[in-house]
């Protein structure tokens, strides 16, 4: 059996480098609105693939983007696997892209090009799975649903599900968007962290105005928003300060974490595979409970006043922050989102969240 | 007397909006390295034109920018007058100006123009001034400073002053770079406040990572910065919390604080003035103390992660904040960054100042 994968490994192989070069140079960022064009591009060109491979498959609209869907139906008796995956991508602004993101590039095993690792590739990598499948005959109806919007969110995807659930019905889901800790020994993960996020908006002024004249008496929105943010969140002990964000976080058992330790995860590994000069202190099991169990309060982006080269000493008028918080089992979104707003409203009722 | 001034003034005025209209569209921008011709350009025709009016001129080199001088000798015996200028000006380039900034633009009785008001129009009133003073034979010399790095906090004009001090002996001197408090109502500053600027860099890594995969391990330079910045300043109160900042502050007279109230302050005409939307909150003495007498702590600029349109839910790998502090009179610039660097570094070792 091995070995008939194997070949079939090789056999397709060419097959698959030019499915993810094609795929992988379609701009399919979600978060650039001028990206659209693109993002329906990407649709289509799946859509198409999907058919040309004997599945059913459509391309669903939503209030936003689209949401594909392909199926293999072998018989209404079998049990039905459906997988996941999102055919978008962050944008690839980051000065580290030594070559065009959006290229794709083959460095011996290994593929590069936005998209090529999150969530292209994988997607691409269970289709030939599920071809694999079909093809020997494997007696399973096996489905797909690759998203457009998964990297701002999913916004649209409550209203997809409502809106095909009914054609959906499965046994089973595998959502092929997560990785493995360690080389060579394969992990599931049992649950995600969802995101919840917010935008912080401060502005004080319609314009920037003289720190020599008006600084002591105008309001920096920047200080403010640095002093929300650090009620919200202290940094340091890498804790949400916001009174009730914890209260309903899951517990973890002993064997979770024993599960956690024995996925082959090691802080040092991870400290290196993610590029981080420093990272926050703690054993294996704090590090591994914080990554997979608990929930988190990140600032994406801030910006405010004068960013180029020398001083200008300025007092900016606006200043906002890009804000998530990742949210674990029996946390309710709403409620956070309630909380943290009211939190925010109460500390500082300027800001606009 | 009055009358033959507002002649004069009248006779001159072409002249003056002509002069001003050339130096103003002259971008004398000393915070961005690529005007660094444009400030010889600047300096050349503020040479030139003081030459043309028959004093003595000089552009004077400094290892940043040059500075120029210029003297009205009228007699070895006679008391000399120093007067302060700066021609370089802030960058233009916030979204509110509704015209190209470098093109002088005249409004009725209003010349608009990036540096028409700060600093190139009072250089070149107090210029006309002097002018004349001496074609009236008035027995005082009178010399000008006028410096091209005020902008960016001076950082040369102690070298220009060790090596010209010499020649620039003087009785007294005019800073013509401040305000006035209220229309039609003369206001003469005594003191001015200084800058200590600082600039803070966190990096955690060496690019940005993903939030749902490294979030709550990954440290955060956004985060850390916002909580170090509210630990040096209290935004809400508008107070400096690192210890020993506020020791050496000069105390304000009852007297001085009188004078403040009869300039004319209010601080419903300074909200309106400034657009400021909300301003800190406080009586008018409160608030011109602040504004005259007491140190400040402001950011100017913040940036990190992701600022584009939506959500790139990263955890950055760096950020950065321009910092500066207005000082007092009593506070030594030394000693107060020397303060704040230990307080920053003792927070926050990873932090580069």
């Amino acid at each position: 059996m091995n070995s008939d994968i194997d070949r079939y490994i090789e056999s397709v192989r060419a097959e698959f480098e030019t499915k993810l070069e094609e795929w992988v140079e379609i701009p399919t960022i979600s978060a650039e609105p001028e990206h659209k064009a693109d993002i329906n591009r990407g649709a289509d060109a799946a859509v198409q693939y999907l058919r040309s491979l004997g599945a059913d498959a459509e391309k669903v609209a939503t209030p936003g983007n689209p949401v594909v869907t392909g199926k293999f139906v072998t018989g209404r008796d079998r049990p039905i696997v459906t997988i996941y995956n999102h055919l978008d991508v962050q944008p690839a602004n980051e000065p580290q892209w030594l070559r065009a993101p959006f290229a794709f590039y083959k460095d011996g095993t290994r593929y590069i090009g936005r998209g090529s690792t999150d969530d292209k590739g994988p997607a691409l990598t269970a289709l030939f799975g599920a071809r694999y499948a079909i093809e020997h005959r494997t007696p399973v109806n096996i489905q797909f649903i690759w998203e457009l919007e998964e990297e701002i969110g999913s916004p649209n995807f409550e209203h997809f599900m409502k809106q095909k659930a009914g054609n959906l019905a499965t046994d089973s889901i595998v959502v092929s968007d997560t990785i493995w800790i360690a080389r060579g020994k394969p992990a599931v993960a049992y649950g995600l962290r969802g995101l919840a996020p917010m935008r912080l908006i401060l502005e004080t002024g319609t314009k920037d105005v003289h720190s020599g004249v008006t600084g002591g008496a105008a309001r920096n929105p920047i200080t403010e928003l640095c002093q929300l943010i650090s009620e919200c969140y202290d940094a340091r002990k890498g804790q949400v300060r916001m009174p009730g964000f914890y209260d309903d976080v899951a517990r973890l058992s002993k064997s979770e974490i024993d599960n956690f330790l024995a996925s082959g995860f090691t802080v040092k590994q991870f400290k290196r595979a993610h590029e981080l000069k420093t990272m926050r202190e703690g054993d294996e099991a704090d590090i591994a409970s914080r990554l997979w169990a608990r929930p988190t309060f990140e600032v994406h982006g801030i910006v405010g006043g004068y960013t180029g080269p020398g001083v200008k000493t300025a007092i900016p008028y606006r200043a906002e922050a890009k804000i998530s918080m990742r949210l674990v089992p029996n946390q309710n979104p709403d409620k956070i989102l309630k909380l943290a707003k009211n939190f925010i409203k109460e500390r500082n009722a300027d800001v606009q969240v």
